[in-house]
């Protein structure tokens, strides 16, 4: 096991009916004008938005919407939500969403504490060295973005889509309420949860076998996710599955499994799967369905262990040798997507083979990537073959 | 799902010679004297308190020592720590040891910003309103202490032995270094070991089945825990298998596991186990592995449901009807606790078959506890006996 700091700072108020109790620490931080930062009418359709407002008129809190956040949130709606706050007025940002309104208020919060370019952050010039307070309100699960750090952020301009983490990019408070997600469409609970999925395995499968305890946490989030989606899809309003679910999104990517491994993870599914995204528009759950059986196939047989250990821990597979029991593991769990109606081909998200090479020149550009293997050019190129 | 807060606010720095990383957040914070709070010659031997003074003589900051700190600590070595921090030229508390250590040390935190009696805080009279700083470093894990904000304090005249918990008494930062582990002798590793295993026990046999995802986390801690204890009686100086031992200490008992339970655990075991270390002098850990099977056996038959989980989850049990099922759990855990040398009767102890009324007496004292079960005055004394 490796060595670590951890620390979480962020609190949680978790369970039905909570965001009312956001009104006490807001009014004891003194805050006295909010922003509200959200995508479009989920957030009214889930009843959020009233129960915030509501929330923000007892206390006497002034607030302005920074509103129309897309998935895959653009540097232009940040940089539209710095010179806001920059203008006065706000003292506190509120995310009302999921990933993509969180990433973009600890964007917000972090530009709106410095004089250059926010997208400095993101191309590596510059480094967080403050940020506005964070109070967010999760509506949708997946992204872990309630407990961490981390904001991804794209830039049509550059085609980038990029990540980047800093302590001062904590929520104070993050309020999950899993009834919020009762009225998510059936796709976004299945991405969201093929993402959830997807976290852990970015981190059980990056080829550090020194805590199997770490592992065996990660197992046990995926056999919850296994059994909670397709409850979800029979009963989208089933509140335990959905808490289960919201709880699974909040730890699969908080850094806690990532905890004692040499690296974070390895990561290269989401980085090719970014690129499915920033060029063809794909949800991020649907590009990582397809991505990882691709890159996991392409790997296997040469690093059999990790998929080996995901066998036994989530698959109940025990029988047979190395190479052919990861092959298994690796087939129950696009068996598993498909079940789900998530899928496993370039192809199914519409995908033409000319646009294969397209999709290998954006991935190089951050290349070196990947801790199980390292990935080159070349290999970039053939996992997105496999994934056709 | 039941809500739930959480705020786990204790920063960690875990693994090999990070001692040293407490000087640069220790002069950050402006600390000029700390007092150094330990048991005995185990501090010394593990080298712990050698680098820990290394540490403070390089920053400068001065240093007194309470040492003599007992297993089950006394409110007398508290009340004299509280005395002597009153008198002046300490900031800053820091335990070197395991919960015994951390619990004194955030008592004497607590009781050197309170003008009454640090007792009352047990007693219910008075509520934590202010600490001093703690900056922990561990050197025997199994109670959690160092980040949880619990502390329990022994006092011979009332045979109380009480468990208060706090905000304010969460460690700042906590040093885990899992090397200082491998000179404990081996009836500590064991009796730590059950403590961790009896903290998960706590929570997934409380009677609540609505987190299963939190359940499971609990069965693979307890799976590693009866992987790496064994590894630990044969090779001591192993220091991944004492790395994962440290870690699963840390989460069994930080109320991690509790989010979502309607009660924070059961902890009936807990509180029978406390008599016999209160009267007898039994290892915290000893007095688990005999009640636990002995509280299981007692109420199987009526609630064989969490047990029958347990043994899905933790000894692959799958076979037969459910009180079958959850017997042969119980003797599963009992068997793995004999094979690690670990006492399951009060026999074992020394105890005789008269003092069993004493027990049942004390343990009475603090009725109604327990979740699962409520338990009386002769639930108690029914399970002493069974545990004779």
């Amino acid at each position: 096991m490796h060595n670590f700091t951890w620390n979480s700072p962020t609190k949680l108020i978790f369970g039905q009916d909570t965001v009312k109790d956001l009104e006490a620490p807001l009014k004891a931080a003194g805050v006295k004008g909010v922003m509200l930062v959200y995508g479009g009418k989920g957030t009214f359709k889930s009843g959020a938005y009233d129960q915030v407002t509501d929330m923000l008129k007892r206390a006497g809190i002034s607030f302005s919407d920074l509103n129309d956040v897309k998935p895959n949130p653009l540097v232009s709606k940040v940089r539209e939500g710095v010179a806001r706050v920059k203008a006065g007025g706000i003292d506190a940002i509120i995310p009302i969403g999921g990933g993509s309104a969180f990433d973009t208020a600890k964007a917000i919060a972090a530009g709106a504490c410095y004089s250059g370019d926010v997208w400095d952050f993101y191309s590596g010039k510059a480094k967080v060295q403050d940020a506005m307070p964070i109070y967010g309100v999760l509506t949708v699960s997946a992204s872990s973005s309630e407990v961490n750090g981390i904001s991804v952020v794209s830039n049509p301009e550059t085609q980038d889509k990029i990540s980047m983490g800093d302590v001062h990019l904590y929520p104070k408070i993050s309020v999950i309420d899993p009834t919020f997600q009762t009225s998510l469409p059936q796709k976004q609970t299945v991405y969201g949860g093929v993402d959830i999925i997807a976290h852990v395995l970015e981190r059980v499968l990056d080829g550090d076998d020194g805590s199997e305890l770490m592992d065996e946490q990660g197992y046990a989030l995926i056999r919850t996710m296994m059994r909670v989606i397709p409850e979800l899809i029979e009963d989208p309003k089933n509140y335990d599955s959905r808490a289960e679910y919201a709880m699974a999104g909040m730890m699969a990517h908080s850094g806690f499994l990532s905890l004692g491994r040499e690296t974070r993870g390895d990561f290269s599914s989401h980085k090719l799967g970014h690129s499915i995204s920033l060029l063809y528009g794909a949800a991020h759950g649907a590009s990582l369905s397809v991505v990882f059986p691709a890159w996991s196939r392409y790997l296997y047989e040469d690093n059999p262990e990790p998929f080996v250990r995901l066998g036994e821990g989530v698959f109940g597979i025990y029988d047979g040798d190395d190479v052919d029991r990861a092959l298994e593991s690796i087939e129950a769990l696009e068996d598993f997507f498909r079940e789900i109606n998530a899928p496993t081909t370039l192809r199914e998200l519409g995908l033409k083979e000319e646009d294969i090479e397209k999709l290998a020149e954006n991935a190089r550009k951050i290349l070196p990537y990947g801790s199980l293997k390292v990935l080159d050019a070349d290999d970039v190129l053939e996992i997105y073959k496999l994934a056709y």
